[in-house]
C-alpha cells in the first residue's frame, strides 16, 4: 500500500507535448493532472494510454477535471469533512476530494448546505464530527460566510477555499476570499481562490502529521 | 409635532465658520450636524449657543459624533430594528439610532450579537419581529456576514451598513461591504461603508411611504 | 391565488443535469430561473418540458433571460416604479420586472430616461408617483448618476442597481456602483452590479412588510 | 500689464530652503506657490519677505492654500465659470480661481449649488452663459454627478475637477473621477482630483488659443 | 449646410432591433453609430439600408468602427491636431477624426509619432501650429507619456484620450490615464480610456466656443 | 489545568469603558486582551487592577501588545514551530506564541532566519522536526517568500502569516499574502496580514483536534 | 558581423496590412516580430515572403510567438543566464533567449528549476558562474519568489521578469511583479509581466555597455 | 581599501534596542542604516556612539535619511549617473548616491531635470556619456515618464526608480511605477517604489560584474 501525497501536475500553461512527457516521466506512484479539460482529455487519451505501463490504472473526473494515474492502493489515514455552500462550488470541492482520497483521507462530503438552509448544515456537521474528522474543508464563493458559521459551531481546524463563484462585486473570488480572511470566528485558514488541490493537501499533512507523533 | 426628515450637516471638510454659518441658517425644523467629533464640539460649543434661537433645544452625542438641534418634538412613525455585529460597530449605529428617531421612528436596538452567539441573535429578532419593525438595518465591519444571516431569517426588508471595523484585508470595510451586496440571500440592499446616516434615512423612507398610501 | 416571493434558482455554474433536477424538485409555487440564456433555454427546452406537471405554466423572456414556471396566479400587493438610464440597462431592468411581478408587484417601467432629456424624466416620475408607488427602482451603468437625481426629486425610497454598462474606468460596473453609494442624495440603497434580481426581491419586501401592519 | 501663464511651484515635497530659493530666482513675472498650508506660510513668511524685491506684491490665500507673488497687472483675456457641488470642493475651487485670475481669466463663480437644488443650478448657469464664458470649470467630490449635468445644459465645454471629499468607496476621489470620466453626457474632459490649479491653467489656455486666431 | 455636434449612437449593448430603431428615428441631420464592428455591420447593412430616407448618405469606417448617416455638408468650424503615439492607437484615433470632421473641424493628423523619434515630432507639432489648430488631442497607449511631452511644446490645450493598448500593468489602458492626469507638465485635460469619440465633442465644442464669442 | 482556547479581545475600536466591562465580565478562565498598546495599557493598568479578582494573574507583553489575565495553569497539548523572516516580522509572531502558550501550545520559535541565510533557516527547521512539532508557523513581509521555501523541506503543514512590513508595492501587506496564497509548494494555508492570533488558534486547532482522537 | 540590437516591432494591436508595411520598410539589419502566433503567421507567411529581399532569412519560434528575419550574422558579446521557475513560464523565457541572441548574446539556459528542487538550482547557478554570465534573467509566475533565491546566491545583476502564469490572487502575474520588487534580497531590478523582450534588451545593454569601456 | 557591498539595515519597523543590538554586532566593514530619521537619529544618537569601535566613522544624511559606519576607504569601481525629474524626488535619489558610493560608485548627478526643461536633460545626459557611467539611474514622480525620455537617448542600461510623489491617482507612486514598467523604450529595468537603495545595489553589481570578467 501507497502512503504519502502523490505527485501532480498543474495542465493549464503547459502543452500537450510537454504534459506527455512529465506522466512519462512520473513516478512508481503514479501521478495526478489537475485542471485538465474533458475536452483536452479526450484530445489527449490516446496519447497518454501509449505512455502508461502496466501497472497503471487511469481514472478521470470530469467535473474536478482531474486525472489520476495510479500504480497501486492507497492507505486510509483519516478522515476529513468537505462542505460546499452552492452547487456551482462543487467542481472546486471535487478537487479536493479526489486529491484528499489519493492522499489517503477518508472523505465525509455534504455538498450545497449553505447559510440558508441552516438546519440542515448542523445536523450534517454533527454526522462529520461523531464520525471524528480531524478537519473540515468549507468551499465556499459569493460572500464566503460560510466558513466563519461552520467555524463557530466545531473545535476541528477549517480549511477555507474561496471560489470564483458570483458576479459583479463578487467576479473572480476575492469577496470569499477576503470574507473568510477577515472571519470574526478564529480557527480558519485559507487557500488561493478555486484551489481545492492545496486544500486537500493541507488537510492530509493535518492528519499525517498526527500520525507521525 | 414635527413629521419628515430633519435637515442635515456633514461636519467634515468644512471650517467652523461655514458649519456655524450653516447651522445659523438652518430652517425652523431645526438641523442634525453629523460627523462632529467631540474635541470640535467643545472648541464650537459657545459660537454654537450664540447662534440658537429661544426655541432651539440642543443635545450632543459623542459616541454617535451627532448634534441636534431641535425645535419640536418629532411625531412617532413607525418601528425599525437596529443590529451590531460587534461593540466596534456601535457608532455607526449610533448615528443610526439617532438620526432615525429624529425622522420618527422607534428604534428597537440589539449590539452586539455577532454570528458568534447565534441563539441570542435568534431570541433578538424575534423580539423586534413581535414588535412590528418594518425594517431591520444590520451594521456589521470584518467579514459581513450578519446581513446574510439575518435576511435569511425575516421577511422584512434588511438594509446592510458596512463599517470599515477591521484590519490586513478588511481594512477600510470594503469586504464587508462587498460581502453585502454578493449575499447569496436575497432582500438585502445597502448604504456606503460607515453611513449610519443614509440607512437611518433610507429606513424612514420606507415607513414614510407606508403612511402615505 | 399565490402570495409571498418565488422560489429561484440561478443558472450560471450549473451544469444541465443538476439545473433539470432542481427544475423537477421545486415546490408548488413554481420556480424563476434567471441568468439562463436563450441558448442555453433552446437546448434544455424538452428536458425542462419533460420534468414539468400538468399544473405548471411556463414562460421564457430572451431579454431578461428568466425561465418562469408557475402554477398558480400571483396576488397583487402593490405598486413599484422601474426606470433605466439607457437602452444598454433594459436587460437586468427587465429581470427586476419579471422577478417583481412575479412577486406580486405592480410595475410602472420607464426605460431610456438619462439626465440628458431631464424633463422627459420629470413627467414620468410625476406619473409613478401619481400612481402611488412605494419605491422606486433605477438601473444604470456609466456613471450611475440616475438615483441621486431620482432621489432628490421623490419621498420614496429609491434602489439603485448599478449595471456592468461601461468601458474604460467605467468596465465592470464599479463606477455606477459607487457613484450611487456615494450619493450626496440621501434615501437610496443599493444592490450589487447587475442584480435585477436583487433589487426586485427587496422591493417587493418593502411592500409586503406595509401589507403585514 | 502682464499677459500669459505665471510661474508656479508645488510646495509639498520641498523644504523650506528650496522653496525660498525657488522663490528668490523667479522671474520678472512673479512666482505662484501652490499647496501652501497657513501653518507653514506663518513660519516661512520672515523669509520669504527678505527674499523679495520692491516691485514684488504678495497675497496669501488660506483657504485655497496659494501664495501669489505679483510683479505687474495681468490682462484681462477672457471669462470662465466656476462651479462647485458642495462646501467642501470650495478649497480646490479657490485654487483654481486664483490661479486662472492670475492667467488673466475673469471668473464667474458660484459654489455649493450640487444636483439637490437643481432650480438654484439652472439660475446660476444661465447667468453664466449670459455673460459668454467660455468654458466651465465644475469641481464635485462625492459621486461626482455634477459635470455631467452642467454638460447637459449648456454647448461650452465642462472641464471636471473630482475632489477627494468623500468617504467609504468614495475615499480618494476616485468615485468621483471616474464618474466624470464616464459621464454618457459628451463635452467633458477631466483633470487629476484636486488639481484646481491644472484646471485653471487649461481652461486659460482654452481662452488664451482663441485670443490667438 | 449643417453646424453643430450629430446625434450618436453607442451600438455596443444594443441589440440590432433596438439600434434599427434609433437610426430610423434619427432626425434630419443624420446620425452616427459607433462601436460597430465590421462584422455586425455586415449583418445590419440591409437592414440599415431601408430604414434610410433617400436624403441620407452613409459611410461606414472599419478602422474606428463608425457608421455615419449624413443628411447634408457640414460647414468647417475650425482646425484641430490629432497625433498618436503608436500604430495601435489608429483606431481610436480615426474615431476621433470621423466624429470632428462631422462636427465641422477640420483635422490635422499625425499617427505613430511616440517619444522614441521626437525630432519627427517636433516637427509634425510645427506644422499644425503654424495651421493655427486650436486644440491638439493626443491619443496614447502604454505609459502615455506624449501628452507631457506635446503640452510642455505648445500653448494651445491639449485633450488626452489613453487607450488600452499595453499589457501587463498596461493592460486596460489604466497606466496611460493616471500618467496623462498625474502630468507635470500642465495644460492637459484627459477624456475615458479609448474614449476617442469624446475627446472629439469636447475639442470642437471648444472651438464652437470661441465662434460664438 | 485548564485546557482549550482562551476568551479573547481584541482592544482596538473598543473604548476604555467597553473593554474594562469585557474584562470584568470575562470568564473563571481568564481573557487575553490583544491590539492594546502599551501607551493604552498604562492608561488602564489602575482601572483593570481594580475589575480582577485575587485569583488572577496578569501579564502585559509590550511587543505583542498583549495582556493577559490568567486564573489557572494551562496543559500542556503539544508543540508548534514559529518563525520569523525579519526583525520587523516579530511583534506579529509575539502575538502568536502568547496565545498559542495561553492555548497549551509550547512554541518552539526561531525570529529572523529569512531566505538570505538559508543555511540557517535549514538548521532551525531541522531542530523544530527533531521536537516533533505538529505545525510550523511562518510569519513574513516584504515579499512573503518564506513559507514557500519553508514548506519545500517539511511535511507538516504549514500557517502562513503575512505582515504589513514593507513600503511600495508591499505596502499594507497584499504582496506577502498574495505571495502565500499562490505559492507554488502546496501545503500552505494563510491568516489575515497581521492575525498573529488566528495563526495561533489555528494551530491549537491542529494539535487539540490530534488529542481529542 | 552586425551588432547592436535589432529592431523590433509588437504584432498585437496592428493589422496584417499595417504589419507587412513595416517588415517591408525594415532596415538593412532585419526585424524581430514579437507576439505573432502561430495561427497568424501561417495566414501571413506568404505575404512576408513576398515581401522579403534576397539577403534575409526568415526563422518562426511557435512558443516564443517570435519572427525573426536576418540579413547577417550576429557578433557574439557576452553571455547571460536564463532561468524559469516553471514549465510554463518557457514562452516568456524563449521570447528572452531570442532576442538576446539576436542581439549577440550567448545564453545559458535552465528551464523549470523552481524552489522545490533547490539543489538542482544550486548546480545550474553554479555553471552559470562559471561560464562568467554577467546578468541573470529570471523568469517566474506564482509567487515570484525565484529571483529573490537567485540574488541571495549570486554577486552579478539578476533581471526579473513576472508572467502572468497563476490563478485566483496570481492571475495576471501582479502577484509576482509585486514579489520581485519588493525582494527582501537587494540587486534585482524588473521589467514588465511577461516581457522577456523587455529584460533581453535590457540584459544585452547591460553587456554592451561594459564592452564599450 | 575595501570593496564590496556594504551591510545595510532598514531602521523602520526595529526598535531603539534592536537597531543597536544590529550595529553593535556589524561587521568590521561597517554598516549602512537606512530610513533614518532625523529625528530618530538625534535621539539614538548617543547609544550609537556608544557602540562605536574606535576604527569607525560615522556621517549622518538627514535628506536622505542614512547613516554610514565606515571602517576604511571603498575603492572606486566605476561611473554611474544618477537623475531625477523634480526637486521632491531629490530624498530617494541621495539615499542612492550615498549606497553607490560606498559601494565604489562614482555618481554623476543631476537633479530637477524633468521632461519640462527637456534641453537641459540633453546636456546633462551628454556630461555623463562622456564621462563613461555605465548605467544611469532615473528618479521620478508623477507620471513618471522620464526614464523613457532618457532610455530613448541612451544606450546604457537605465535602473528606473519610481518615487510616491504625486497626489489623487498618483498617490503612492504606482502610477510612475507602471509608467517605467510599461514604456514604450526598451531597455529600462524598474525597482520598487522609493528604493533608493537597491537601485543603487542593483547599479554597482552590474559594474561589478564588469570588473570581474
Ligand atoms: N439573478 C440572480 N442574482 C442574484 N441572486 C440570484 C439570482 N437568481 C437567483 N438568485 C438567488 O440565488 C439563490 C439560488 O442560488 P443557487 O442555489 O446557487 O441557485 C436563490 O434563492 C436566489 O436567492
Ligand atoms: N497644485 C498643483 N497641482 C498640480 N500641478 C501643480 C500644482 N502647482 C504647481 N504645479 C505644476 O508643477 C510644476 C512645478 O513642479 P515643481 O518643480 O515640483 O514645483 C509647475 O510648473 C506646475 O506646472
Ligand atoms: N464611442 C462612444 N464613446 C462614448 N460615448 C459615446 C460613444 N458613442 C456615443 N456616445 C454617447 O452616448 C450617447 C448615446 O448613448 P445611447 O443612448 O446608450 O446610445 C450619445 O448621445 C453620445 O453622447
Ligand atoms: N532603504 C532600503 N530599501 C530596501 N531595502 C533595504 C533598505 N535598507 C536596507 N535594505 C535591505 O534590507 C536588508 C536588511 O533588512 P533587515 O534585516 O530587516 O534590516 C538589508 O540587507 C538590505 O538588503
Ligand atoms: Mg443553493
Ligand atoms: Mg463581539
Ligand atoms: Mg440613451
Ligand atoms: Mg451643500
Ligand atoms: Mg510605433
Ligand atoms: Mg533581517
Ligand atoms: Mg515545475
Ligand atoms: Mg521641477
Amino acid at each position: 500500500l501507497r502512503t504519502g501525497i502523490p505527485e501532480a501536475v498543474f495542465a493549464e500553461g503547459k502543452d500537450d507535448a510537454e504534459l506527455l512527457k512529465i506522466i512519462k516521466s512520473s513516478s512508481n506512484n503514479g501521478i495526478i493532472v489537475t485542471r485538465l479539460t474533458n475536452k483536452r482529455y479526450q484530445q489527449m487519451e490516446e496519447g497518454i494510454n501509449q505512455v502508461l505501463t502496466p501497472n497503471m490504472a487511469i481514472e478521470y473526473n470530469q467535473k474536478a477535471r482531474i486525472l489520476v494515474i495510479r500504480t497501486q492502493e492507497v492507505k486510509k489515514i483519516g478522515k476529513i469533512g468537505l462542505i460546499t455552500a452552492g452547487t456551482s462550488d462543487i467542481p472546486v470541492a471535487e478537487e479536493t476530494r479526489i486529491v484528499a482520497e489519493e492522499s489517503g483521507c477518508e472523505v465525509l462530503k455534504s455538498y450545497d448546505v449553505g447559510v440558508a438552509g441552516i438546519h440542515r448544515l448542523f445536523s450534517q456537521i454533527r454526522l462529520m464530527l461523531d464520525a471524528d474528522v480531524e478537519v473540515i474543508v468549507v468551499v465556499a464563493g459569493m460572500e464566503g460566510a460560510l466558513p466563519s458559521v461552520v467555524a463557530g459551531l466545531v473545535d476541528v481546524p477549517v480549511v477555507g477555499v474561496p471560489t470564483s463563484v458570483g458576479y459583479g462585486v463578487g467576479e473572480g473570488g476575492f469577496t470569499a476570499l477576503y470574507a473568510m480572511l477577515q472571519s470574526c470566528a478564529p480557527g480558519i485558514a485559507v487557500v488561493n481562490i478555486d484551489n481545492g488541490f492545496g486544500a486537500a493537501i493541507f488537510a492530509s499533512k493535518i492528519i499525517k502529521s498526527r500520525k507521525r507523533s
